[in-house]
């Protein structure tokens, strides 16, 4: 029975989008189609993406996020706006100048339709092997007639800006591209708002002027620039938009959803079954509002299927890291793939029946001497291989807290300043509750006891352990040396014991702790991830250092506390290589 | 041209979804449906969501929780997993025994099937006038032949559990709650991984053994506990379903998604679509691993689209505070309707098209004599008023920096420490581009001097401008008075360049002050939000304090300096009270 009450919010100001965009579909094909192969995949990470930051990406973050990208498998990646800004204009001539751009990736410019911003774009891609030129002009009636005042429907000022835009591309392109392969990009401005007829009457008209043909690049690219409806309208709009255009094979059909709804990555999955070529989208669904259609989404939910994404997220942390800091946005927590939460499980009955599931597969992969890690991904509560993306399996079963009052890293912020990052908490209250199994409440020093016993083994006088134990530091940010390292550590380090001074370089002090690790003692170490704080005020302030490292098969956590925070960041690699050395004898002796 | 290279990835042990689950659909319907009415809400938030924490909430949040879920107008609410979890236990029994369940709410709890188990879930229920009990067991062949290793297909064994599993729920119930209207509601986990065939079979004897009947409490639940495939696949299986099961009348059809393919609220917005009356999820989308479905945005989704959502978002802000405290997990800057960022255009074009937009509307508005806010909302690149949810219009169009090198807030932190929050940010990149409308590079000095006008004046030896001053600060936090209030303050204010001295008293010196505000100046004023920050170290450490407030109908920002943390706070009050006051009078003045 429903009890519930009506909202005091003013719902009947808004009206429905189904009611306002009505085709009829009931011929549609999508729901019965199935992806069996990636789409093209275009980045918009440095356009839209960029576009819609609080701090929009210096040159330096640009030139990152484009590596990336090209890195990932990205084939298709939209630059800039060049005539908008000259700091997209000056990217563009430095990756194509310093000549960055890889033979078989094709970049692409945004540009409004006037032919002075036009002439200026072609510009800035002269020189480019692959240069695409993207031309968009609002279609939509709310533009046509509010923003622009266009007399009726204005139907024929709207159609007209658009096939002289394609023009002007095609004038400046020829003079100024002449030898280069040049594609072309046409999106209707809000494909989704604009009446289905006339968005099919102005693509033709754009079309017809371009003169689409096989090995001439074209793109018609149909934007959700707002998502307005359940994502099955957008799927009907897409597959009644290709069933009827002309060129049809001579053209790929682009989706450039975003995700007001929350549906971004339903609606470009129906718009691929609908029969669209390619989606237009950011890592970790940057963009304005809420964000442009999630690639990494959509590109993993293929995967899970036994789909070839075509592009590589096998170390998704790292592009998690470079995305992080190219934005200065961070992935939530909970989302899909990238999230630091996503792979674990915190329920007993979860917990229960993916260890049963692991057993299993590993005594299936043993009967049929296959290697377990190609065995057909069946796990509970499990979508993906942890492993497929770089992550552990450490993570995948952890217990919350048992303690009566708060949690462990409540407790561990709130009485000790200790602010772990959310993985290594997740790491954290399982060695917790190794140490409480016998039940009961467990106090904030208890906590704090078990935390210095577990990661911070040196400094705690009557239960040191650990193979590696840093004493003295001294450092060195000098010159920048061939290698590209510009820091010289000296680190006094007591090993089984023996007390000695080894030298190491690196881009930093804990790169070039590693570097000594793994030259002096044949460990295959490799950073994850580092974050750090301070810690209380005044004359005893403290840093706080947290590493996530790679130690051969294993992926753990160190932390140190030192009140010089370079000291702190070597401690905690140390200290995350003695707790994988740990585990590694523990193993050994089972 | 499809330039795409195969990935390294394993992607071929990976099997697709649909080819597992074979339904023939082609006769499904609900691709031709529309949502006019809003399904009924479950929030699972104290029971799935407080699950997947890393520190479960304390009975204080979980309070809090239930307390903000009725407020919002949840009407059935499912608050925990009693057998399995003593604080779950001890929880359902305080809100019972305090008398803390409206009588329009009912409360569920969840069990396995084990009758001990059963006994102790419906014993900590005795009281409640309105309780459901919610048994589930694992159904999908991976449990039964993997995890239980039941001979065979075990479809006996886990039909057998879930039959005896409801006698027993029927057994206690008679006996312990006599009186009470309890409810039934059972779950085959996991749904969607289930055989079409075997889960209607578990269900229909399920159901058999309960008795449906009009006026007795029934529902059944097809959990996506892992979501599969794409959205159209769960709609398909829930009208199958739906069109298939015994007493379909008498019985509601509730959603459970889950979020692990980013495609959670459209699989939810499909079920309905396929005959579902019930969704399950939580607020922004909390629970294991990428989350359970987020019922704010599908209730906020069906609110844009003309339909009551019958729940109350009109402070979207205080939800997430609420939500964020409970959860100690926070709401993601581009999460649709809650994020910082949603209703911000960077794009010149989108703010150029939004500014016209909102001068038509209140010209249309005042040309029909309509009050504004009740104008029909079809505005360009924003789906919602932003003024429904408890925001302000201030946020809505803002110019990224213009400085050269790095951001406007970037500078700020790395050059001053100064972390301003999310939406402050937004503002204060307004105020940086009025002074710098005549173009040019802006140094992080600028932007400093800039900061200290716009938000601490009165620290501005030269150019101190604001109503209010404060010069000293006495507080006592002492015992609770009638009012709740625990905290007196005594301020020593300038205010129109007099000095008096005032004493407040609230639940902390902010609210305190916010008092003496109201009072003795009659200016209407209410904490949105607040944060603070430690600027460097040592003797020389600073406190930073961020307020967000809202001022008569603008909401504003204010900042605060000061080595001591409760004056910084207050500091903060002072600036956005003084910075709304320059608003309004630059307003009178136009």
């Amino acid at each position: 029975m429903k009890l519930q009450k009506p909202t005091p919010m003013p719902f009947s100001k808004y009206k429905s989008f189904q009611d306002r965009i009505a085709l009829d579909m009931r011929d549609r094909t999508w729901p019965d189609q199935l992806i069996r192969k990636a789409p093209r995949w275009l980045s918009t990470d440095l356009r839209d993406g960029n576009q819609a930051l609080i701090d929009p990406m210096t040159p330096d973050r640009k030139r990152k996020m484009f590596d990336l990208l090209v890195k990932l498998g990205f084939k298709e990646i939209e630059v800039g706006f060049p005539a908008a800004s000259q700091v997209d204009f000056d990217f563009v001539r430095e990756i194509i100048e310093q000549d960055a751009i890889p033979d078989d990736v094709r970049i692409s410019v945004l540009t409004q339709a006037r032919e002075d911003l036009i002439e200026r774009t072609v510009e800035s891609l002269v020189g480019a092997q692959k240069p695409t030129v993207h031309l968009y002009n609002a279609t939509a009636p709310v533009f046509r007639k509010v923003v622009f005042g266009f007399d009726g429907e204005g139907f024929d000022q709207t159609r007209d800006i658009a096939t002289r835009g394609t023009q002007a591309v095609m004038k400046h392109a020829e003079s100024l591209l002449g030898d280069a392969d040049f594609g072309y990009q046409y999106s209707p401005e809000i494909f989704v708002d604009t009446e289905p007829e006339f968005a099919l009457d102005i693509v033709g008209s754009v079309l017809d002027m371009w003169q689409p043909a096989s090995g001439r690049e074209t793109v018609v690219n149909l934007p959700a620039t707002v998502e307005r409806g359940t994502p099955n309208t957008y799927a009907d709009q897409i597959e009644w938009f290709c069933r009827n255009m002309p060129y049809r094979d001579e053209v790929a059909v682009s989706l450039h959803p975003h995700n007001d709804r929350g549906t971004g990555v339903a609606a470009a999955e129906m718009g691929i079954m609908a029969g669209a070529d390619r989606i237009e989208g950011c890592l970790f669904g940057n963009g304005e509002r809420t964000g442009n259609l999630d690639l990494v989404t959509v590109a993993l939910n293929l995967y899970t299927q036994g789909v070839d994404p075509e592009l590589d997220f096998s170390d998704i942390d790292e592009v998690i890291h470079t995305v992080t800091e190219c934005n200065q946005i961070g992935v939530h927590e909970r989302h899909p793939y990238g999230g630091d939460l996503v792979f674990t499980s915190f329920s007993g009955s979860h917990q229960d029946a993916i260890n049963k599931a692991f057993a299993a597969r590993e005594k299936n992969a043993n009967e049929q001497g296959v290697p377990v890690d190609l065995m057909e991904w069946d796990m509970p509560y499990l979508p993906v291989d942890p492993k497929d993306l770089g992550r552990s399996y450490e993570a995948i079963i952890r217990v919350n807290s048992q303690s009566g009052k708060g949690g462990v890293t409540y407790l561990l912020k709130s009485e000790y300043g200790l602010d772990l990052p959310r993985r290594m908490q997740v790491e954290f209250s399982r060695a917790v509750q190794q140490h409480t199994e016998s039940g009961g409440e467990v106090s904030a020093e208890e906590i704090r006891r078990i935390f210095n016993h577990e990661y911070l083994p040196s400094d705690d006088q009557d239960n040191a352990w650990g193979r590696f134990q840093i004493v003295g530091l001294r450092t060195d940010s000098g010159t920048v040396d061939d290698s590209g390292a510009s820091e010289r550590v000296e680190v006094d380090l007591i090993v089984d014991g023996q007390e000695r001074t080894y030298e190491g370089r690196g881009k930093g002090p804990i790169d070039a702790l590693v570097k000594v690790l793994i030259d002096n003692f044949d460990v295959d170490v490799r950073l994850q991830d580092y974050t750090e704080h301070a810690i209380g005020s005044g004359a005893d302030t403290m840093a706080a250092a947290y590493v996530e490292l790679a130690v051969e098969d294993r992926v753990v956590w160190g932390a140190g506390l030192h009140s010089n925070i370079t000291k702190a960041s070597l401690k905690a690699v140390v200290s995350a290589v003695n707790r994988a050395a740990r585990d590694r004898d523990g193993e050994r002796e089972r």
